[in-house]
């Protein structure tokens, strides 16, 4: 056994648990706290366990992206869709954070996770596309469960959201957006007829 | 596309969010509060994609018996490894919870994820065997980092806790065994010394 190999792991998978601590702006399923990165992380992979056959895509692969995605938010924090960003700022933070936190494993692994990450971001490969809808169709879901979530809190209208969720989902599945559709419709009809 | 299917699939992705809000007794690494199972079967998801070189395992497959080991939690609540329990009652109550929440699901999928947990529970794969060991490994490593968190609280000796951690891990990877050995040493000598 490799003493130091196993050293510089088990040092980086202790690290990686404050993905626990950043707190994201979606609900619960059940209203009752706003989820943290790590359990989203776990709720899109199995997103990606269940939906994955829409698409031609690699699952496993589509979840190996998927738990590497969030990673950098331990030092760069969490990103908010309904939120104001310098997306230069946040890509700076972003990498630096990839470096810091993915550089404490073995070189081969840092590299192997670095290009995960990079993958996901670029969005350029059919699996990076379709994690890249589940992202935002995950948070979509939460919001039509709990009477709008984060488009209430924020004053979002309907084309709001077809604007900031249709392009990531539709790019990675068309078919995962045409169903995402008829549930904002539905979310956003029955609000207004409780106005 | 097929509507029916993807409704059933979304609300077994909506119900199982409800494996957020099951407290697990491990801490934290900062020991800021108790880990929940969602996020716990994440971390556990990296320790695989981390780990697992160690073994002559299918990594991918691995991550998947760890996304679904918990799930069943959601109505049989999780059984802490330091608590006295029924053990045939538990395992009454997670095959009725196994037959709810996956029976949620398109038939094909409720016997595929069904299946990754029964592989789980059975012990017999090499991935599942594995998984059980990350299991253990991950909950050892947080006791460590938190001046011994469950083991504390439950006045767990060092030979307890290789009763408890040992078989499983080793069955798993006698590699991680070895390492996780040194940790639980390390652990309750620096424990001896302040006392």
């Amino acid at each position: 056994m490799n003493d130091a190999r196993i050293t510089e792991q088990l040092a980086f998978l202790a690290e990686i648990d404050a993905l626990k601590s950043v707190v994201r702006q979606s609900p619960l399923a059940d209203g009752s706290r706003r989820e943290n990165s790590a359990e989203h992380s776990w709720h899109l992979a199995m997103f990606a366990l269940v939906l994955a056959d829409y698409e031609a895509v690699d699952t496993g692969h589509v979840i190996k992206l998927l738990l590497v995605h969030d990673i950098v938010e331990i030092d760069a924090g969490d990103a908010p869709i309904h939120g104001d960003h310098n997306s230069q700022d946040i890509e700076a933070r972003e990498k630096a954070a990839a470096e810091r936190l993915f550089g404490l494993l073995p070189e081969d692994q840092a590299a192997k996770l670095s290009s995960l990450w990079h993958e996901f971001e670029a969005a350029k490969t059919p699996e990076a596309r379709f994690a890249k809808a589940l992202d935002r169709l995950q948070p979509l879901l939460l919001n039509t469960l709990t009477g709008g979530g984060t488009w209430t809190e924020n004053h979002i209208s309907e084309s709001q959201v077809h604007e900031r969720y249709g392009p990531t989902i539709e790019r990675g599945s068309a078919t995962l957006w045409r169903h995402a559709q008829a549930l904002v419709q539905r979310h956003f009809s029955e609000s207004n007829d409780e106005l």
